[in-house]
């Protein structure tokens, strides 16, 4: 350990410090990232003729090799390595000699950590996008496979109006349409280069930082070295980013446990996705879906842990900020599997059309009640009233309101007329939505045509 | 109450629960949005033939007598006046009899109060861009004017390397210049129009949206009827903004308390930002940086907030939902207040170049010394080593680095020469750092040039 | 506001910064506890002989006044008054001269506000104790009334094993009532006095704290004055205290709101207690709950915002701790309503019992046949997967278990005999969980008599 | 994996849904509370006469082999084990035959994790209890071996007045020593019973809870299985105790290193808990105090995080509550470490006694000044508004307080007589404050006295 920075200190450092200061049980994953930058920034020296092309050559060797032996699971970490950064410095020294010594002239962990970490985050925003396009994919596709089923569409959990399936199902289609935008402008954040800020006040050998930010494919350069080592905005949108994401899986991890529940019994989830009990035989649930909406804990709790480590702290690089690291992998590795699994639970969905067609009270279409009244004269607000007291008769009388007569709704207003029960009709309702976004069959066409662009990028 | 969705109840709401559910105590400030809205709707209504032209005229003119009233602090709230909305609904039938029953026909609470929300908050946020923009500015001016004062630079609050004091204050601009980019982001996210969704499946009326839109320059149209009435992204991108923006006034305010302590004693913080002791006569306290600082809990509450109340609800409205006004409004009033405080602050501190200039320890030119022995030819690694040494040696003589004579320096290593003491002087230390976003004046000239450019927007 | 800091300075507060910096809008509530402090000390200092009787008594008439004041509504706050403390201070000097300028001998705003803060938060504790009682006690009359009442049991939201509906609604009386044994334990944490620990350092006028405390009733004293001025401690576990809470209401306005859907149909929440829709004439919808469960966000928010605001910052007063008093108001006003609604809710729940009774599955009775077998002598774990099979091909035909014949049965073991379909009975089921906390009559009642002793205190 | 639940599922779990799902890398730790419950329910089976002793000594040999093979480390886990419980029954099976289908009779996997885990934190507590022992106990030595090292006090990081160091110190002990009462009543919410509930319903076989209970240690038992299963309180409460015990160490840490900078320079950080910089040769970074500080971030997330996940969800067990370990696991790691870290940190101090009292400056004593007059008769806020502008003119003169002759105190107030200078010192300062808490020696020797014996349990 002493190696990297000991000459100054005269006491050891504690053991339990040891343990409780490395990261490279959490950091060993940035090590493609970390050689890619290694390679970068050992080019950039030779252009800045601080390495001869023979100490150049040495050094993309001894990285090649390195990349080689985690290719093949063949790197073997030492209990001095403190992060997955030293570890490969020492392996390099041992690859390429005393070229390995200057690699890190001008750098400093801190631009280098900063650069790692972006580096291997754009990486993996790569497959997040492909995930939210397969979730968006299948949440079309049943969208059109079902576009003419019909169901209760419900606020606050109680039947409000009918509504196509698809409908229901296409609205969170349009919640991850936002996350695709909102990803791709946390990808803008992320691009940017810190590498040639050193510690924290700025590369003092010609390093050409232009030339690393081509060479590792970053579209713009940090501007300021203090603010390049410090910056973790990018990981803050990132989860929050996330949090969102999550927020929206986990509503409809809700929707679908309520409807698969079997007193609505509108989906069944696939054996594939539920499990079963240790106790009682009989049991199949939706475990799948339970875990994501718990999962947004979990997000929502790296989000909060980032947000509080780095309130407060002064500028530039404090040890406080390892602490980010966690929090990113952790949601990474929730995402890239939430939104994945719940591509699978939508694609192998059963819907039971029939049921959902039953379960539909006749007072989905009170609101159409009021609109024919609406037509005939009588402003909303006493027609909403009208229908409240044929409503709660209704409810008394246990009929639904087709089956209400003529007369019992002339006793409420004589504006009722015979065209009243044509008015009575669920398809006729939601055809009658038929402005941009509403629940006529066109317009949720139109929606499908849409998404499905957004989907295949 | 009854006269908006009585007519199906029997029993009476209970007292406290009316006091529970009414929200006019916070959602009164969204009355200029409400009628701007209603104003829209009544035009789409006309133009939709559901209301006549006469009609239409009783409406708008009602409105803009409402609107007079309140900006004449005449509006009454009466007690049975549940939300803003009602209230106006209700004083609109006062003056516009009739016609007023017909505004709300086939437009919900749900889509009416979901476009008062984002038009109210794209108004608070042209604000929130200039004291960006002002801040940034401030700190512009101040690294202009102090473009030659020295300064430590610090990582983990100890002594790093010599920078310019402007480069330190220009670091917290680039992290507001990001602020101000996803300000705007967050802006394209708010100005999508949810009208014309209905409760929730979308209008029957043969409504032109697009016209609303127009009408209310929103720059898009919600797609889905259901999602449109439920998003709240746009408020948790808003929040989580606010959150990263506070991160970044919470550091800069420790800076600037640790600084302008007696011991530090870099900066004076203005009388008109702080405040005294009741007790001791002494004391001048830098409250304002550390209520901005402790400001930044309230922040990330209101995020957490609506995170926490959004998991893991059922689609479309629910009245989980109406808890967003309320760490919305304190967030937007948090920020008006934090970010003109701090430029308040900046503007008017005191900075003692002097005192600065004083306190930097020869320490902080050990890496003069490491890459000194770098030219001469020593790896870096090795350099840094015999630094170490040689700094473990000054700090037990208590010699500064500069009065280590040259033999002492010899008998470290037989490479330093002659020309060693002329590496030890900060200002070419920090002029060493020439590369983009380095401390050498013209790089921090650029900077301040590229900076003030987005101030002035 | 000069006065009580002022001499020192020579720039005038910046007006922005004034209101910034001033909390009377927020802290005026502190009122009485201002005043009862401030009557301890008053005669504390007379104690010590800091001031005469004559002067102590004319604080005491001054305070007394005061009070009247407040109590009539007629107490003037002034432009110039910072917070309640200076306001009443303010107030004092106009009341009773000279002797009001020598109340703050000793003490500061530092153990002055922590003290009141303390005092108020002790007072609000007891009628939220009552609120949590009274909250048990109705759920236990619900749970007595309904003792017979059979209701399938849930887990994963699936039916699981029949239960009784009142052992349901118990187990919500258990979660509360650790809430009641935990807020006993914040009480204990709160009701410590930090008086006399002046501004950081103690008092050093021979001030008797146990008098002090003994005066205002507090148990015990702080014992450390650096320690007594910025514990926030208590605090922040009420805070937590109430999102426990707060995570219990959520949990039960959960199961209430599905159990009231229109496909469950197990219970109808009262129209005292449900708002209807602006558009939709049919709707009812369980608001309290929805409300209730989404100030779940806003409780967390504020246990997040001082665990934020608190993090990292230096020991003893800083101006962060300021942000402490609006979450916990803001806590405690919510859960004297969130409490006594959801009173109100379960008190005026209508029970379905029939509904209920219907909508159980044969398949609830799937681990009564494990048990069955096991009976027979076959270990539990192959039990289990015969009758998962058994529910296989029940499930493919559409047969209640109760309805499959006998030889079906021994189709899929021989251990079955004549004597399965007794086993096939819902109270059988219920009656045979008779060990301590089970669903059997007895145990239910055990439990219905021990949680009155604890609603009854 | 079919073993556990899969008689009546027909296809297959997806393959990622079973990563998805599994725990056990994460559970695994529970084995030996899995052991220990399980051989209490092997007991109680036999006493039910639901076993026989024969199977119930093969269970409890065939576990005594479990745990030996986890103690030697050669337990081997299989690609179908899903969790750490599903793996200990595998392996059962294999070593007692029969009998291990038999052991979960009565007993589900929702009772059988929430006994193991209290279990299992009931252990973790213990060596907490200890560590925050231990770290009081550094604090009381280190405070009695600097007992007469005096040092400016801070409020808002301003010097204020005069204080003892160990008066600085001891300030966290207080802290400290709440959260040793605190994790006692913490203690009791774990120390209860689920075991016996079943799934949800309770135990039907006649199994004696309270011999569970006995057996196993717990104090009491569980009294509603519904609640039994799905409560998890004692985990919020443990999490909520960390993250305020964080919050002292966050804070103790902010002090330690602002008071270690080389600006303040009270103290050195020993080089067992300090690291240094890669390219910084001088470097010796405080990393240890930076890291416990930015792992409050981490804690406060692991509340968030369970707290979210658990809003909201119905009643009794739901596959979110899998989120419950992670979140536990990871903050008894991180408390683990912290306190031990911070207690080495305190134990190896260096502390700069010459170094503090030259730093303090002569404003300190204001507030003696004020008292001073008040002894005079001059009434207190009349005095203090005299001395600030005593302190204007010293600070224009750059005068110290104590060089300020008498006539110039004369020209302020005539009640200024030759006595004052004696006031001026700060020894005499500190010893005033005798009251209980204050900074006398006297008084802080009671407080070292009063927490060694907390210490000491």
């Amino acid at each position: 350990m002493a190696t990297l920075w000991g000459g100054r200190f005269s006491g050891a450092t504690a053991g339990l410090m040891r343990t409780f200061n490395n990261s490279i049980r959490f950091d060993v994953r940035l090590w493609d990232a970390d050689i890619t930058g290694s390679e970068a920034y050992a080019q950039a020296l030779e252009r800045a003729n601080i390495i001869s092309s023979a100490e150049s050559a040495a050094l993309l060797n001894g990285l090649a090799k390195i990349r080689a032996e985690f290719n093949a699971d063949q790197f073997i970490i030492e209990a001095n390595d403190e992060d997955i950064h030293s570890a490969i410095e020492r392996r390099l020294g041992e690859l390429a000699g005393d070229a390995a010594g200057k690699l890190h002239t001008g750098r400093s962990r801190n631009d280098q950590v900063a650069t790692d970490t972006r580096l291997w985050l754009r990486e993996e925003i790569l497959p997040l996008k492909t995930h939210l396009r397969q979730l968006i994919a299948v949440i079309v596709n049943q969208a059109e496979t079902h576009i003419d089923a019909l169901m209760a569409g419900y606020t606050h959990l109680q039947q409000a109006q009918p509504i196509r399936f698809s409908h229901w199902l296409l609205s969170y289609g349009w919640a991850l349409e936002r996350d695709l935008t909102r990803l791709e402008q946390v990808y803008q954040q992320v691009n940017v280069l810190p590498l040639g800020s050193g510690a924290l006040s700025g590369n003092p050998l010609g390093i050409d930082r232009q030339f690393l930010a081509d060479e590792l494919g970053f579209s713009s350069l940090g501007q300021n070295s203090m603010d390049a080592v410090a910056d973790r905005d990018y990981i803050l949108d990132f989860l929050s980013w996330a949090a969102i994401v999550q927020s929206h899986l986990s509503s409809l991890s809700e929707d679908l446990i309520i409807y698969s529940s079997s007193e609505f019994g509108y989906l069944e989830i696939s054996d594939a996705y539920s499990t079963g009990s240790s106790l009682m035989p009989q049991k199949k649930n939706p475990d799948s879906l339970e875990l994501i909406r718990g999962k947004t804990g979990r997000v929502t709790g790296n989000l909060t842990a980032l947000l509080v480590s780095a309130k407060g702290i002064p500028s530039t690089y404090n040890k406080d900020l390892q602490e980010d690291k966690e929090p990113l992998f952790d949601t990474v590795d929730t995402l890239a599997m939430t939104l994945p699994i719940m591509t699978g639970v939508i694609e192998t969905l059963t819907i039971n059309q029939s049921r959902m067609y039953e379960a539909m009270s006749s007072h989905l279409l009170a609101t159409e009640l009021a609109d024919y009244l609406v037509e005939k004269g009588l402003p909303f607000r006493q027609a909403h009233d009208v229908i409240g007291k044929v409503v709660q008769m209704s409810l008394e009388t246990e009929q639904p309101l087709w089956s209400v007569p003529l007369s019992a709704y002339k006793s409420f207003s004589p504006l009722f007329d015979r065209d009243v029960h044509t008015w009575l009709d669920f398809e006729r309702a939601v055809e009658r939505r038929d402005s941009v976004g509403g629940t006529a069959k066109a317009a949720v066409l139109a929606q499908i045509e849409a998404l499905r662009k957004k989907a295949d990028g």
